[in-house]
């Protein structure tokens, strides 16, 4: 442990849609143990609560024997969260077990700790501020393109949460006025083009049409077996119907990146997310297509990276986001 | 002046394309006295400049007259500027005579007074915030619409600038990937639709299509004296091309307030500038819109209200623009 990190450790809590991870994690971001299992190791409903509170108990114990003290818990989960009382939103989409759950309010009452909870990349974009990337600027925001997208934001050195939670939701903003459809109610979204669940939808959908794609030989005659690494892979052999999905979906990323760059003028912008790992086949037309919307002088000062995140990172990102409350809290 | 006011006034000065208006501020943000000239009543180039001298000076000499110390200068200018030099940027599109200029340091000088130099539009939503309907809320959002689109954020309680000032520029974000190009260098942003010489171009454009349309009688026959207030008239009397042009209008502008909820959450957004003295006929489908493309429950706690600026308005941004500063170096 650093120097300067306070004493004892956070116990860090990410809770996703497939798997649920915790860790004892110290001061200055290192995740000293971890436990991960399915979130719905047990059936669903009490199940996802039962893993939790499970993993929890066992992290208190390996910090009971390692000795030290253990500060507070964070926890990251999906959708939106009310922080004040750390109750889970009613859009919560892959985990409906939790919707309306207080799970702050129950946590605090099985540890005797102090819990905060917020949205799991609000959670994210703390952690590469406090440990990451993004250590030590003002002004970052963070686009997470997995099966959905989700965004954080930090800005003059704060969070953007809003009045109730919703700021930062960088995936559900508009990029085309008649755009398709949103589960979210609009249209045109960044995340109708660029979320994982997305690009295979598109490439399905051509692939309806189009029957000589080499996509349907990857997933062996069923289009109903292709996902996001497939249409990479297809477009990387210049499958011209996969290049197509995949020009399309930087085009609206790199239009939402464009467009963060112009509303705040940040310092670093990171994209993260199990879709980035597709490489410069996406990251190259994205940050070109940035630069083409955006002011070039406002352009000119915003680094554009890939997240180094690892498994760990949400772990990481939960405890991250009990220290910075911590911080805020002594502000006031 | 309110007992709890700071005691002095301020020297506020709103910059616009063509009026340069000064006055002498209270804390409470009550306009004293002002002076108000053309920018350009002196020949272009130096002109501008020693009309504004020529406005600060009578200011002093009426403080002086009145007794009472002045306690700084604000200035709100066009385009991006550098605040901490009080520099006007490169991009300044409507008096090009002030580009680059170190217009802070020249008034430190010929003054002995502290000054704080920022955009015209951030100084209107600081004015909203210290003095108007934005009193006391933690996340605003103003959108200027006029000639071209403005904007200004105050989030968690700070106006967002970002590295270099560009934060902000809502109006040049977009909301059409493939829309028409803008002066920007990018193309679908919220301008090309909604700013006041976007909607009199779109409807001079269809004119020459459609020589039937009313318009064409209000503006005695020449397309080139449509300006907007007339696209608005025609509308008013159901002219369908006038119609056209207002609801797509709308419709852009509606998205960019939608995209700012979901991003902010905001607890008010205010739209101001000539283009929304159309009143109803524009302000209720943005809203509608709004509703459409924002988060229900996020749409649900945003106010969206129309500006209640006065021509006394930029002058008082302008000193809440010093106040907020001044507030700020407190604290550090």
């Amino acid at each position: 442990m650093a120097a300067s990190s306070p004493p004892g450790a956070i116990l860090g809590v990410d809770l996703g849609a497939t798997t649920l991870a915790g860790g004892l994690v110290d001061g200055a971001g290192t995740v000293r143990n971890s436990h991960s299992v399915p979130t719905d190791r047990l059936s669903r409903g009490e199940g996802v609560l039962q893993n939790l509170l499970a993993v929890v108990a066992g992290l208190l114990d390996d910090a009971r024997k390692m000795g030290g003290p253990i500060l507070g818990v964070g926890v990251g989960a999906p959708g939106v969260i009310e922080v004040d009382t750390g109750t889970i939103g009613e859009d919560i989409q892959n985990i409906p077990e939790f919707r309306g759950l207080a799970l702050g309010r129950i946590l605090r009452e099985r540890t005797g700790l102090p819990v905060v909870v917020d949205n799991d990349v609000n959670a994210l974009t703390l952690g590469e501020w406090m440990f990451g990337q993004a250590r030590g600027l003002r002004h970052v925001a963070m686009i997470a393109v997995g099966t959905s997208i989700g965004g954080g934001l930090i800005l003059n050195g704060a969070l953007v949460r809003g009045v109730s939670g919703y700021g930062g939701e960088i995936g559900h903003t508009t990029v085309d006025l008649d755009g398709p459809d949103c589960f979210c109610g609009s249209r045109g979204c960044i995340k109708v083009y660029a979320s994982g669940a997305d690009i295979a939808r598109q490439a399905r959908s051509l692939l309806r049409a189009d029957r000589t794609s080499i996509l349907l030989e990857l997933v062996g005659g069923d289009p109903n077996r292709i996902d996001a690494p497939q249409v990479f892979a297809a477009a990387a052999q210049g499958d011209p119907m996969a290049v197509t999905v995949v020009a399309r979906a930087a085009q609206a990323l790199g239009a939402g990146v464009g467009n963060l760059i112009n509303l705040y003028n940040p310092e670093l912008i990171v994209l993260g997310g199990s879709v980035m790992e597709a490489g410069e086949i996406l990251m190259e037309p994205v940050v070109r297509w940035a630069r083409f919307y955006a002011f070039e002088a406002a352009f000119d000062r915003t680094r554009i990276v890939r997240s180094t995140l690892t498994k760990e990172s949400g772990v990481q990102g939960a405890a991250a986001l009990f220290l910075y409350e911590q911080g805020r809290e002594r502000l006031t």
